[in-house]
Parts: C-alpha cells; sequence; structure tokens
C-alpha cells in the first residue's frame, strides 16, 4: 500500500489521487471481484482505508473535518472462496529486478502468517515487469526465514509465483491463480460438494 | 451500525462519540477479538469504517479535510475460525419487546446470504434484555421470508438464539456462541485436524 507521504510533490496537483502509484492494480482487482461476485465464484472485498477520526461536524450531515490515514494491519483485500478464508494485498512493484520487502509492513507479515496457520489462504498480487502473479503468503515467509535480503529478486517471484491472465473481457483472472496455487486446499473443498 | 445522523443533539457535546449508541457492545466485542487472537483461538478484525475522501491537505501531512460516513455493504467483523470464513454484526437493542429489522440495510442482508450460500459463517450478535445472543444468519433470513413483519419480536430472538456468557475476565466469550450454533460445521473442521 502507498502512502500520501511517500507520494512525489509532482503529483500533488490531482487532489483525489491520494494512492497514486498502487491505484491501476487496485481498480484491475477490484474489477475483477466484482465479476466474481456478480458470477457467484468468491465474495471478495477490498477493506476501507483505515482512517483515524478526529473531528466531526455535526450540524454539517456528520461531516468529517479532519482525520489522518492509518498504517494497516491487515491486508487490503479479504473474503471467501470454495467455502476458504482468503486474504492478499495488491502490490506494484516498480523496479525490475527486485521486489521490496518494505513494501510489506511487519504487523501485516504477523497477520499473514497468522491467517496461514489457521488454515485460510493468504497472498500477494504482485505486478512485476508488466507481469501479474499470486505469489504464496508460504514463499514470502519462507524466503524471509531463509535470508536477510531486503528485497526478493524477480527470479524468485517468477518461479514461485503463478502467473495470471490479463484480458480486457474478464480483466484478471487471479481466482485461476489462486486454483493452481492452492490446489490441495481448493480440491479438498471441491471433493467434499 | 448507527451512524451519526441519527444521533440525538443532546448527545453532541462529546465530540469523539460519534457511535455512540453502538459504542458499548462493539468495545465488548473488540476486546473479545484481541483476547481470541493472543491465544490464537480466531483471527477477527473489525472492518474500518467505511469513509468517502473528498479534501487531502498534502501539504500538512496528508491530512484529511474533508470527508463522509458511508452506508456499509457488508456487516463489521470478519476472519477466521477453525479454518472458516467468520463475518458478523454488532446490533445493541433498545426496545425490549421486537428489533428493528431496519437496523440491517439491504446490502448488509444480500451479502449475509451470500456469505451462508458460500459455505461461511455469518451472524448478528444481539444485545436485548441485558442478554446477548448470537444470532445465525439462517434464523433471520428465515424470519424475513415468513414474514412481513419489520421487527422481529424478542421471543423469536430468545428463542433462537444462543446465549452468550459475559464476565469480567473474559469479557464476552461469543465464540462458545459459535461453537453451539453452528456444531456441525465446527466439528467437521475439528475431525479434519
Amino acid at each position: 500500500m502507498n502512502y500520501p507521504g511517500s507520494i512525489n510533490k509532482t503529483y500533488k496537483k490531482t487532489v483525489i489521487n491520494y494512492k497514486n502509484r498502487g491505484m491501476d492494480l487496485e481498480e484491475i482487482i477490484n474489477d475483477a471481484c466484482n465479476y466474481y461476485l456478480e458470477k457467484d465464484i468468491a465474495v471478495i472485498y477490498k477493506k476501507p482505508t483505515p482512517i483515524g477520526i478526529v473531528q466531526v461536524d455535526y450540524a454539517n450531515n456528520a461531516q468529517i473535518k479532519k482525520a489522518y490515514f492509518k498504517e494497516p494491519s491487515t491486508l487490503d483485500y479479504n473474503g471467501i472462496y470454495q467455502g476458504k478464508y482468503i486474504e492478499f494485498d495488491a502490490k506494484e512493484c516498480h523496479s525490475k529486478t527486485s521486489f521490496p520487502l518494505k513494501n510489506i509492513h511487519d504487523h501485516q507479515l504477523v497477520h499473514l502468517s497468522r491467517i496461514i496457520k489457521h488454515g485460510g489462504i493468504c497472498f500477494l498480487i504482485i505486478n512485476m515487469n508488466e507481469k501479474y502473479y499470486v505469489f504464496k503468503g508460504e514463499d514470502l515467509l519462507e524466503f524471509m526465514h531463509n535470508t536477510t535480503r531486503k528485497s526478493i529478486p524477480f527470479d524468485y517471484i517468477d518461479t514461485k509465483g503463478f502467473p495470471l491472465n490479463y484480458n480486457y473481457t474478464t480483466g484478471l483472472d487471479f481466482i485461476e491463480g489462486v486454483n493452481q496455487a492452492y490446489k490441495e486446499l481448493i480440491n479438498f473443498e471441491k471433493n467434499k460438494n
């Protein structure tokens, strides 16, 4: 997630565009979630941006007059797919060689490992080198466990990640990537029905 | 969820207290979620309040200067318990005789039935007549299907709902109510491990 503080000053003209760098991928994923919802494939929503409210003008239709962005301690999207809990974050990476780990907060890592421990599906959707991947939380944790590097080389993401199809009709079909990445979990649920 | 617009004018002195009527139950449930998180029993978070941002002051540490409360289309809390997707809303009811259905928005009802259809656990925690209940989404939908009443009589909630223990050490043990209400689902997961 990219916060307003990190936005380059030249972008400040566009007032609404407060998360400029992450926006395109977010829109693509929101569209995919809407598509899955319409087709009754999965129920996944982006969580609202966490905000701390300081001042509200009740006399003026409860308009918020002062508030600030809070750092998220969970991932951006969650929901249910094939009876399974699913949670993920969308990450656009502009470096062609490596994915900086500072993109993921410590609280988010703790949360991610908890979700996996409790039997949930937890991953990143990474957009890098004009490709899209489902990158499993398990692979992220394993990488961080085995190295002190502060970024993940693209090769690792390209090898471990599950590439996603992107086309203009259905958009980004990340659920197919989830099917590939979590074959055992998904098949288990399918056999149950 | 109680919105600022519905707050009685006599409460307007307390600026921070913008969701006055729902606050106590919300705090009790947040405490319970923290307890379950610490004990590694369940991973459940309250979703951030949905807010539409109109104006941000980037020069002043990205402070939000103008925003408004949005109507939620999902329920307030979600997470994972025993490998299952879980979602619920907290509702305080001040009437002793019946629970007004206007407390639940149409979008929330659609969402609730989707979650159930996809195999998730979806319910309300109702505080009424100094008692706390897990009231299953299935029972809510059945009631609404069979009647045109605009409120649920307390007797129905007391009969169908699963009463919750509340004490000062562990707070509100709503997970025990979930265990009772969803015995088959929970046992299924337990047997798996």
